[in-house]
């Protein structure tokens, strides 16, 4: 967890769960889940992670902010591919270990060059092994929009 | 993890990307995310985590199956409250550690009487300590509907 937060440390399951008071249960990683949908098609985007600093800069500048584990590394989504997240609604879930973003999508989320992350659906019905169907087309070439960030 | 999984072990990356092979990449609690939205409203439901068999078990009878890490127990969702959740699309994304399902929610998915686990939003453009707004209102009374189970 970074030294400085502007969160209080969290409370009781009651305080959690019926107070007015944002004290995210960040956990042992010093992480909580977030999930972006787009505010426009409710579809979801990604899901990533946010440490308290990510968190406080998403909720005081209204754009992206996450910690990504595998860089170990606060960014802003959209700093090096452009493909910003303007954040319109912000919730917090029943214990405050997850935050649902709806937000205003600037080309695709996924690194991967497609809009969103989860573009194979599962099919249902079946036991064993799954092949997945693919659902979207990729918006643009990762090649040429990546140099190593996100 | 289970000892009986379904599911291939992950590949390189971009096998778990570009193909077409269900091979979820599991943490080394042997879980991977879920995020149910729901199907009608497109607003997130809950986020929570499955196994390899409550993933196994969603997929083969569309009905949400989870993995509860605070109980250490597989559980489908309303095997208690009768507030189950009908799967009606599932998706994969692009590094396969995270599942999202599309749901056709009976009643409410949060626990605490509430359709969504997110019934308090986060006000923006603010810096500091952050007071949370109640969004929704109960819709069921959480004393009444459960007896330990979820």
């Amino acid at each position: 967890m970074p030294d400085k937060t502007p969160f209080a440390p969290p409370g009781t399951v009651a305080d959690l769960e019926e107070g007015a008071a944002l004290t995210p249960k960040f956990g042992a990683d010093g992480l909580v889940t977030c999930v972006a949908t787009d505010a426009a098609s409710g579809d979801v985007l990604m899901v990533a992670h946010m440490n308290a600093e990510a968190l406080a800069k998403t909720i005081a500048t209204g754009q992206a902010w996450y910690y990504s584990r595998s860089r170990g590394a606060l960014w802003q989504k959209g700093q090096t591919s452009g493909h910003t997240q303007h954040v319109v609604e912000m919730h917090i879930d029943c214990d405050q270990d997850a935050v649902w973003i709806k937000v205003e999508q600037t080309g695709g989320a996924c690194h991967t060059g497609h809009r969103s992350c989860f573009y194979r659906a599962v099919p249902l019905g079946k036991a064993g092994a799954v092949t997945l169907e693919f659902r979207d087309e990729r918006i643009f070439d990762p090649r040429a929009v990546y140099r190593g960030g996100n």
